[in-house]
């Protein structure tokens, strides 16, 4: 079984490249918060945006185009111990999807301005969801990130 | 531009169809927190289920696979007003990908033991990941849902 997608839009990063992504930023739960970028959202998709603009945030779903292959246990980027890999967020993936909660600053037609930005230019979007109270995970433990991770 | 996924696993829920589902539960914050389920990984992906169990919630990435069409203004389960498909959690949408965090209750070789499931028997999983602190947005608002979604 296979399942196809296609991309509905495109981010648009002030990183061009993966190099610039500086990987100690995820070790603060806002390390990326005052990242702004743009969510182009092709024009054959522009009316789903409507309502978008009432949320505070938004769920972006993307893939991570240029990552090539995957290991079961990976060293993740704030750590130097293998991990098993669905414990880590690396873009490493069997599917490589990724996932970031975005800010929403404005939307101006089909362009989303928005904080929060961890993809780098040109990155496909594969869609968008609206951050509700049920993705809001209160007392939480984060395994082997505890350490690595300053608290909010 | 098409991008290719496999599933890496398949959902057990005690809902055998979508029609079980009962669409108020959304308007809870907790309404699935009580539904208990099972992620099966494939075998090929075990190994990467190491470390899993140190979370407590795991976010899930699956296909709707029984969603098919999509339009781009929508009634929401919730609602019966015509939304913007991106300001909603519709299974019909361009890319029909879900996404819901669920938590661990425990881990058993490639089996996750969980709670918070709202997806159907048999969903082909293709993601999991760790719920971190970077995912947790303490103050949101939250748009049209507000009115319809009981506070925490």
């Amino acid at each position: 079984m296979e399942i196809l997608f296609k991309p509905i839009g495109i981010v648009h990063s002030p990183f061009q490249k993966k190099e610039e992504i500086e990987t100690e930023k995820f070790a603060h739960p806002q390390g990326f918060d005052s990242i702004e970028g743009e969510l182009e959202i092709f024009r054959e998709y522009e009316a789903g945006l409507k309502d978008t603009e009432g949320f505070s945030h938004l769920i972006v779903i993307f893939a991570f185009h240029e990552s090539e292959g995957y290991r079961l246990h990976t060293k993740p980027f704030l750590d130097d111990t293998l991990r098993g890999l669905f414990s880590t967020r690396s873009p490493h993936r069997p599917n490589p999807i990724g996932l970031t909660v975005v800010k929403v600053i404005k939307r101006k037609g089909n362009i989303l301005h928005v904080q929060g930005i961890d993809m780098i230019e040109g990155t496909p979007i594969l869609d968008i969801k609206p951050y509700t109270p049920r993705d809001q995970k209160i007392s939480i433990k984060y395994g082997w990130l505890e350490d690595k991770m300053k608290k909010k």
